[in-house]
């Protein structure tokens, strides 16, 4: 079964490599905290480096809301169900590179996520869109795509998932299970639900419940989606239409959380740009845009036009957007964004309580928050910490200060490796 | 012409009592930043108190983006081009009461603004949907609305029409002008446009210049409204569509800007509703939510369809919504939306130079900020405040402490009052 891994060729220094994307159809049904069971769950995946004989070296990685399985190396043919290749994470906005993982500066030879030592396996989490049964799959009981028949998904749900496909690969325990934001969540949640199998866990940028703000930011960006009349109520797919529209302001809403208010202003300021739209920004022609500048104006730093974006942040924005909608699915977006928004670790598994929640725990827990993300602040993570601690159980909590806000998970990579690597070192002490 | 001030009738202690808005049509064209002229304006508005024989106790109240001319005592009658009754500014919600001032609690006998002593006037700003010449209005050339022919303007051209309004009602000097945010902002350019014109201003929860965030959200929820297909160009007048999905969402967007984050966790937490949406919440009947809970499930936390509102915050934020698209022009929005971000002191004034720009300026000038208002932070007001005491021009900088982030300036009417009479009061001295 492990012959099905993702091949792995010549590496360059650092690097796993050139990556291949592999799928698996799990062999049983996956039932659902909603009671629903789904059937013929199909899981896409990679793995970076060697698997132990003893098969005690596995750290797996949980991605973010827009992320896939290519965390690491370079992809040479696109995922499935996907149209563009596979860059990653919350705004990895292709300074990378087109087909670079979206963590691979955390995951290969040497990195924070030792492919010299580790077996790193990294799955597309259910309800996605990039090879994992998500509401664009086929329902084998219509022949149809879910689109909003699909169920509605937890976190825990994702992690059930997961244990099914290593269950499939032969894995039974976890040295580590990382991510960071929805992916952190994910690590939360193995740590609980399987505490016997898991090691370590490593939660960076993540929380134990969304906070109100967030709650509310992940509710505009859904709504945006559902008022888009090309959504259909979610049955989008063959129509010729999907509700690009309403993703892009999500995406947009998505991005502008995910940095730092002294971030924006040291990228973009208050500059205008009067430059031609960058390619991949929708092209609009629109009456109103006709009427440019008239004979006798005064103000030289206004264009006059009502639709045409000004600011440099504003033309930004429209081509993250416009790449976006190429590479996502609308639906999975809805139902990731649900799922991330209910996690909530204290009603799910302690009656409110985060210390009850977190008795069953049996991992070492690693928690990385960032002085400037906004969306899961530091607050959020030392409240598991305390929690934890307050159980007597290990757990070490770093606040890395850095001005990149919730971004700083794929960012601040160099600073993130040496804790990583010396708390997956005292593991193996 | 003074006769045609709005009608005050038997108040109730500490209100200016019923009030109707009035209108005047501008004698002369509207010359425009951008060049063109604006002919035929119209200029909605009221007044409260009685003006001096002298002519000289009139204070101007400037309203924000989402304000009218109905600042103060309560309206009998819908203002021209609404389809609901006046409530005014940014998250008023409706606790005060349909029909009151947006800044009721600051204006009237004993007030923060005192009728008893001054002749308080308010306008419909220039580009809205309350009564003044915006793009809803007929286009005298064309027969039809402007919609996005409407010209874009910009905060310098609402001044002048407040200016030209102004001489029409054969009002030379102003003793203050005043508002909150957007109103701020006009505050800051009448002093500059017509610094021997205005004794004093007062600019509250305001900026120089709209920090990017601010741009970003602003353009956020811009692209809202101009993806919505209802929007059509910016001609949906008589079509029998308009584009209130993607309005409703850029209503969303500024709520959750308005508050803090803080004040959202205090109003909303991460509580669930399981109850019936709200009146006025638009009802949605799809297929996915018919398939409410299964038989067989497990966590009885968790309502099982895609689309409805599972947290408080989402269904107030879908209340708020539908009330906003109901009294509010989209493309009102979109012209004001742009004129508040375009705004820059410095850059429009002072080649760049905040101080420079400033060198005009002969009035008293009354900062406030509130210490939980992200959208214009306090320091903002400092920046401004610095500038002055540079010029050793006279300022005085107040920043409240209190939690409802920007929504402050419409709820903290308390604290802001005693600064507000003193500092008048300093200027009759």
């Amino acid at each position: 079964m492990i012959a099905a891994m993702a091949r792995v060729s010549t590496p360059a220094p650092g690097s796993v490599g050139i990556v291949e994307t592999q799928h698996l159809d799990l062999p049983t049904p996956i039932r659902l905290d909603c009671g629903r069971e789904l059937t013929q769950v199909r899981v896409a995946y990679e793995t970076y480096g060697t698997l132990s004989p003893a098969r005690d070296n596995v750290i797996l990685v949980c991605h973010a809301l827009s992320g896939d399985a290519h965390a690491a190396g370079y992809a040479t043919t696109p995922p499935a169900q996907s149209t563009r290749d596979g860059f990653g994470a919350e705004d990895r906005d292709g300074a990378a590179g087109r087909g670079l993982g979206w963590w691979d500066g955390m995951i290969g030879p040497g990195k924070a996520f030792d492919t010299d030592r580790y077996f790193v396996v990294s799955t597309n989490l259910l309800g996605g869109c990039r090879g994992t049964t998500g509401p664009s799959s086929i329902d084998p009981s219509t022949g149809r795509p879910y689109g909003s028949t699909f169920p509605v998904i937890t976190v825990a749900d994702m992690v059930r998932t997961q244990r099914a496909f290593l269950d499939a690969l032969g894995i039974d325990r976890l040295a580590a299970v990382a991510g960071g934001s929805l992916g952190g969540m994910q690590a939360f949640e193995w740590a609980v639900l399987y505490p016997d199998q898991v090691d370590a866990i490593v939660a960076i940028a993540s929380t134990h419940a969304l906070g109100p703000q967030g709650v509310a930011w992940n509710a505009i960006a859904r709504e945006s989606i559902m008022r888009d009349p090309a959504w259909q109520g979610g049955h989008y797919y063959g129509t010729g239409r999907a509700p690009d529209a309403g993703m892009g302001v999500a995406r947009m809403v998505g991005h502008i959380t995910y940095l730092s208010a002294p971030a924006l202003a040291t990228k973009f300021g208050r500059r205008l740009q009067h430059v031609a739209p960058a390619s991949g920004a929708p092209q609009r022609s629109l009456r109103s845009e006709e009427r440019t500048l008239d004979a006798g104006t005064q103000r030289t730093d206004i264009r006059y036009t009502i639709t045409e974006p000004e600011f440099e942040v504003e033309n930004y924005l429209r081509h993250q957007a416009a790449s976006f909608v190429q590479r996502f699915d609308a639906n999975t977006y809805l139902y990731l964004s649900r799922a991330l928004t209910y996690f909530d670790l204290a009603r799910e598994h302690g009656d409110g309580s985060l210390t009850r929640a977190l008795e069953k725990v049996m991992a070492r827990t690693l928690l990385i928050a960032f002085s400037s993300d906004w969306l899961y602040p530091p607050s959020d993570s030392q409240e598991i910490a305390e929690a934890l601690r307050a159980l007597g159980k290990p757990v070490e909590f770093h606040v890395i200060d850095a001005p990149y806000g919730h971004d700083c998970f794929l960012l601040e990579e160099a600073r993130q490796t040496p804790i990583v690597r010396r708390f997956l070192a005292e593991g193996r002490a």
